[in-house]
């Protein structure tokens, strides 16, 4: 398993070699990607030759053992201060770092530690790779994906009039960890009646009604990555608004999910699903970005919004998520999570996009 | 609601009115500590004379409203930004900030907003004031701790050999919830025959086994605030070293929480159970600190350990936890979560001691 984290802390260090001798990972996350160790406390100093130290502390030293053991490992607590003066020690002369991770206080200490080492801001190399997942990334989030739809099947014959959202959400959950899921990759959404207008309700104490939507969005986490996926449905035969709502957002998913094209303009996708609801009126109730990229962080690069720069790539997995919300009446949101590929977009989430009504 | 944020916020503003005229609060437990309102995205800026504006998105526009309408609210995307303009244009010229929460990055760009504008680090000051309770935490705290009795008792009519452990840290997380728990704590721990040797073990396929002594660490989360508890028992008659291990523990944690009074050393109160455990040979495999704070974060000040500093004060909630690790064999691990009081100890968590045999 080892192989594939190789491969990204080489692809890392031809990106950081023009500019420094090495660079210091301590974003979690990003340690994870690099190593496949999954620790609340570690770090990763990453040379220009590929070579790379890794630091953890004694709660983890049998995992890193096990999920990396080509890794040179270091159990010290402090495990960013160690690396560096390991760095220093080396002969490392200008050590990147992650500015948009590593604290004022925590630079502070670090620069303390030898006066020779020139510690240099980065830039988010790590992120820049992570956009682009390789095979056994997207298996793992196709799984994620696979047990989210499962999960939504599983709770389809139970849901109805008469429980509390909080209740349904709960059931969600319990199923996608039943399913296999590791927990829940954030927290559930669940929005009933008007409380659907609230793009990221919590769900409460009000009861599903005969006459409602409901908007569900929710994933679970398999392996470290997040599937994202949302429905909306009816309880009992929907009004006319309601069914008209459904199809416009359904129409301005289904647009948004035919430009996530390798080469599009993240703002371009997005606006071929907001020109569809603006043109019907609705492009106030519209108040979000159509997407986001996602992986071992629920949301990451690239975010898809108006207001947005940057290009989609090849097996680059993103959400489509347009919604629209009516204050005091009620909304819709539809999402899948798919993967931008050449061959067109793949979908990893396939519960149907029809209306269900329940 | 809103009175003890207030209380909380001129206590902030006592603080730090020597060195500053205004402090950036963008550590989102911070923020959630000083006004009510938990967010992904807050912050709050927080004047010398104790009066404060709160910056969040448009997603928290109507929650805060609900939980801290006294403050003047301002709803834009960037918020640290937001604010620290905000400060520069009221006429602010020394702005403190969390340089322990603010990455390099932050700080450049907030630097660049003005000129004009001196951003001081202002050390900790919130997490200094989160230390000592008030009665509105300590009532949270204590149902969050209850419910986590209730959970374990909850589960021990169907525990028993035969299934996994994650099947079991399931249904003790399903406990928790349906019991009124916001959510675990964090990561439950079931750790099982000789994986109770290994302090931070996730539950995994394991079969609860005959013979096996069993520690749980878990705990329920409520208004926010993060029960921790530890009890380890016997599948069927314990072995004889199974029992002197147990009774070992035991004896340590009870010298720690009895250390464990307003102006103690947290080194000494370590020490109380430390040297329980020394004193039997087994110092060695006692491999972590004693406990720590609790609050709205699960590992918070102050840290015990033998290496650490700090006294404790009246109304401070720490855990004590002391263990013995056999590698290969087991372990045992106790722990309460209780709050230092000048007439003695309060334990939160009242599940018994002894050991039970299942």
């Amino acid at each position: 398993m080892g192989e594939q984290h190789q491969r990204r802390r080489e692809a890392l260090a031809a990106r950081i070699a023009a500019e420094t001798d090495a660079v210091l990972i301590t974003r979690l996350v990003n340690v994870r990607y690099l190593t496949g160790l999954a620790s609340s406390n570690a770090a990763l100093l990453v040379r220009a030759d590929g070579t790379a130290v890794l630091a953890t502390d004694s709660r983890y030293r049998g995992t890193a053992a096990r999920v990396c053991p080509d890794l040179e490992l270091v159990v010290e607590r402090p495990t960013a201060e160690t690396l560096t003066s390991r760095a220093a020690g080396d002969g490392v002369r200008r050590l990147g770092f992650e500015a948009h991770a590593v604290t004022v206080a925590k630079h502070a200490a670090l620069a303390a530690l030898d006066g020779d080492l020139e510690l240099r801001p980065a830039g988010e190399p790590v992120e820049d790779l992570r956009r682009v997942k390789d095979e056994d990334e997207l298996a793992l989030l196709r799984e994620a994906c696979a047990i989210t739809d499962r999960a939504f099947a599983a709770l389809l014959p139970s849901l109805g009039p008469g429980r509390t959202e909080r209740e349904v959400a709960v059931a969600l959950d319990r199923h996608m960890v039943d399913l296999g899921a590791e927990r829940p990759a954030f927290e559930t959404i669940v929005a009933s009646g008007p409380n659907g207008a609230i793009p990221h309700h919590r769900p409460g104490d009000r009861v599903l009604t005969r006459g409602d939507l409901v908007t569900f969005d929710f994933g679970a986490l398999h392996g470290g990555y997040h599937a994202d996926m949302t429905r909306t449905v009816a309880l009992g035969e929907p009004a006319g608004w309601q069914r008209d709502l459904y199809d416009l957002v359904h129409r301005a998913q289904l647009a948004g999910v035919g430009a996530a094209v390798p080469g599009a303009e993240t703002k371009d996708v997005d606006a071929a699903a907001r020109t569809v609801i603006a043109d019907a009126g609705h492009g106030e109730h519209f108040p979000h970005g159509l997407g986001h990229g996602v992986g071992l962080e629920i949301h990451e690069a690239p975010l898809m919004g108006y207001d947005k720069t940057g290009k989609l790539m090849d097996r680059v997995p993103i959400t489509a998520e347009p919604g629209v919300y009516l204050d005091g009446r009620g909304g819709v949101r539809i999402e899948d999570t798919l993967v931008v590929r050449t061959s067109g977009p793949e979908l990893l989430t396939e519960t149907t996009k029809d209306l269900l009504v329940l």
